[in-house]
């Protein structure tokens, strides 16, 4: 497979799918040198031109280029796109012409691929399928725990408050930099994208932007069909599902500031906290309403999802937790 | 009346009370010099040794001292008490002993008074009362929103996020600068603190903290007993309101950043937004369920109610909208 | 006088002008309808269309337009052009075509007029030109400073780290949110553009972008050419001098955070500081070595300056400290 | 050796040490379980329990104890002491009474040890002596450049802004979120800290505290007594010293978030830059004044000159360049 846009999701994709024992990194494409581009280079990732790229820029860093991106998606058998939103769109007649399948990210509208995909979610819809389209990061977080509660309780109502990180840490020009800015149209465009995984699910969301450059932090109130016995019963089920961690008190997680310095300690790479992080102690239920928080790395959580996606496409594991297991241990996710 | 502690809620309290006309400042009480002492005595404030102060201080900085708080508070027939929570409760012997009445702040535990007090909520409750507490800028702010609703709708159910400002501007000591903090205690102390004004509400609020320091914003999911005809119905009521300020879209107050710029130019005093902040365009139904946010500017909005507060406790108008509305007149609140 | 573009220095310069007992406010000029444009009208500034300005947008706000730009300066002796950086030489045939004269902003190169200015640093140099360019925040700072120290002890060098805010408080789109941004270009534009002033200076300036909103901060480190008897002389020259409000000890201005506190209580409007702040116990001396700290108020600085401007150009007071004299108490400007 | 106090140094020094193939770490001492405790725990660093921890706190966590500090001081034969500023002092009476030497950090006074350190400036210094000061974060980072440019071409005088982080990631306690926060004291305490390295340097420091966590950046002008034939070697001979990470315009590290994205990618563990970091086109030179940014990582920059520190009291390598690759290359510490 090749990875066509080396950013935030495309140079985790490009890592993940090289730790998996079963997928094979043709190459990645990029479009200009940085100590990005080096990087790939020296992990050894073929280095591609990617559409504006400019041969003697590459030539000028010294970073010595594969071909273009049009001869690597000729190599592949699947690309990737992780270029920036509503350029996806624009490279499907590439992949296309090429014959090759493709994986868009969650900034293309679901109308890029045969199906919208979250591997807890709705693993089986995507198989056999040449295109998929991985749900964004806060869309990805949120199927992962309708996945864990509707199945035991139904779900009658899901409410979810994001509060959105402005920024990427690499990314220094956007702001604010002290505010909050609503998303003033309600509900905001991550329930209907839910209901691309969930189509059923009774969900509105609302979002106010931060100025924060590490996680997205959601609070959930659900009103479940049945009443668990305990928040505890709902804390060992999202506890015990993959691509969710769950801190205990003496942890001292005490917000996303922590949470990061858990990442950096843990060393999966990159700071990547793959799993949606759930706080026991900010785990409340009164009745059949049930409160948490999650808190989501909008950087790497989708990342596992691009190599399920894959697996699914072409029919490689035997069914969705299959195949979570087989990422996860690459990725070396454990669930402490 | 007099002001004891004369930081960011006293030293509005003591401007809110020098511009009403049937009110008398005798005096305010503060524990170090500073500029904002300063400003005290050019505003013909008389400045007071509050209980730590040390006079020479004070005369180090040429700023003439009128006597200590003791001496304050005989002079006046009620104090605000305005100094940091929890250490209200601790003055109440002072007052007391005194036989002085107290307005307490939201900082204190409700028992610190015969009654919680929301001006547009509980008014007549505060009526001829010797203790009232002002409850808390959210708490306030939810409370008006609360008692636009409720009377012409009903509510089944009331949630609320509170994406609460980590510090005000001026404490350079606070964090988080990046990152969010969840309050993992659920409900937040928010909404059973509504419940001392609307006793039979069900409510329940959940909080996160974050890097700014301009206003709290909230967002609301309200589910109605019965269904306004629409949206627009409700921002009319919301907007007919004393102490609501609608923002129409035309006016680009996007996020808090706009809103304070607004509150420069309005030029109130302390950049002051007294009133709920709501934006048209962020109020949405679905039926029975409301949706809205509002930005709560936690340095002045629970100042109105400081000065409605003592005018229920000395019965000085006929009711609390002809208060609010001589306490607005008199800050030079309009409803645009 | 007209001000074209009423945004952070337009609708600051129209108050200024509004309020000087010798100058007339003939209207301003606006893009959009907003919060700001509506302040325009509720103080009376005549409202014109800017150049992309469309009247129906105007009309839908309820806002009452008095005509185009071009009819503004028809109306007008001089326009003070605060539209956004390089947008002011674009202006310029716009103002030569009326006949009218021209005040532009640092935004500008040095060629959109004839002489740059800065009322302590050259007032003279203005007298009856057609256009002249207020100089930057920073370049006025700096300037300011140079006119206090060089005519005492002589300047042997100057250098300056600027530690840059990276946006106004408004500005909800500019980041960074996390981080330190180095101006690579070593000097910084602001050497070259205060010797626009001081052209024999010798000065070096470096600048850094940190992630706040409030003001900027400049390190000066002056070899002076004779040594002052002691930093407490220096001190007495800068706060002896207009537009320098030097903070005491026991003010507890702190930081820039305090600064702005002590603003908004000030009240001047618009939070606006237009002195550079210098605090005493940041004035150091050793030998012919002064090292200072400065905070400069990016939004407001150079707003009393654009008034002498118009003063020195129409030669409407016999020099710049008359000039200055006259501006800084219609502004409420007092040296404490 | 030993670690006391597992914090943000600590446990970086107990990574580096482990990671030599000359040294041993017998274990670390920590006062509260944490998610950092269970990853000592899984990393196979023994657990000792710090001056005021408690036992049952562990047991209750599932970490698993080796014993007391002072039990794990009496096993070693030197303790680094990375316990918060001025608590190293107070545990040098234990170190003595278990006749064990000891490395303490920067926090502390330099009467604390027999000598201030740093591996580039005063390696000899070390030689053989039982107390050891590791000089801090900032003063470790001028000490490099000196220990470049002085023996090189001279410098007749030093002056350095500092721009400094107000917090580490994890801290979300402290502030400020908007503001500057000059240190008034000039010089900062970092120019005679940097004495105790280079005592004749003419050196002036000054510093201002900004709301970033990321990296400080210092802001050099050193006046030298010859002057290099160009930036270019000026560049050239700080690219070839170890500790040092000079960026290309190409790899588009405009500032410290992109160094630490870098960081990120490379991989060293806990996003670790223990280099100084100098951006190539931020190196100027007019004559003998040479000016340079530097950024420097608070968390990681002064971790191998712990492990240098050590070698030099046991005199485990020939000289200070020997012991430095022998680190570096341990830690995976190249230069690009």
């Amino acid at each position: 497979m090749a990875v066509n846009g080396y950013g935030t999701i495309g140079k985790r994709v490009a890592d993940a799918v090289a730790k998996q024992p079963d997928l094979e990194l043709v190459g990645v494409a990029k479009t200009r040198p940085s100590f990005d581009a080096r990087r790939a280079v020296d992990l050894g990732y073929p280095l591609y031109l990617a559409a504006d790229a400019v041969r003697s820029d590459f030539d000028a860093a010294g970073l010595q280029v594969a071909g273009t991106v049009k001869e690597m998606v000729a190599r592949a058998d699947v690309v990737v796109d992780a270029t920036p939103d509503k350029v996806g769109a624009e490279n499907r007649a590439l992949y296309d012409a090429a014959n090759v399948r493709a994986v868009f990210q969650g900034g293309e509208k679901a109308s890029v691929a045969d199906v919208s995909f979250n591997a807890l979610g709705n693993y089986a819809a995507a198989r056999g399928k040449r295109r998929v389209r991985v749900v964004s990061c806060n869309t990805t977080g949120i199927s992962r725990a309708v996945a864990v509660l509707l199945p035991r309780w139904g779900v009658e109502r899901w409410d979810v408050t994001l509060v959105r990180r402005a920024a990427d840490p690499a990314e220094s020009k956007k702001g604010p930099i002290n505010g909050i800015v609503p998303s003033l149209h309600i509900p905001s465009h991550h329930g209907p994208d839910v209901r691309t995984i969930f189509p059923d699910l009774e969900i509105s969301t609302v979002a106010v932007v931060v100025p924060t450059t590490l996680m997205h932090v959601h609070v959930n109130h659900v009103r479940l069909r049945s009443a668990p016995a305990s928040a505890a019963e709902l804390v060992a089920a999202l506890r015990s599902t993959p691509r969710f961690r769950v801190f205990a008190p003496w942890e001292q997680a005490n917000g996303t500031p922590q949470v990061m310095e858990f990442a950096r300690g843990r060393g999966l790479g990159l700071d990547d906290v793959p799993e949606n992080v759930v706080w026991e102690d900010g785990v409340s239920l009164e009745g059949r309403d049930a409160y948490f928080f999650q808190a989501i790395h909008q950087e790497s959580v989708t990342v596992p999802e691009n190599v399920d996606a894959i697996r699914a496409m072409f029919d490689l594991a035997p069914d969705g937790p299959a195949s979570i297991a087989r990422t996860d241990r690459a990725l070396g996710l454990s669930r402490a």
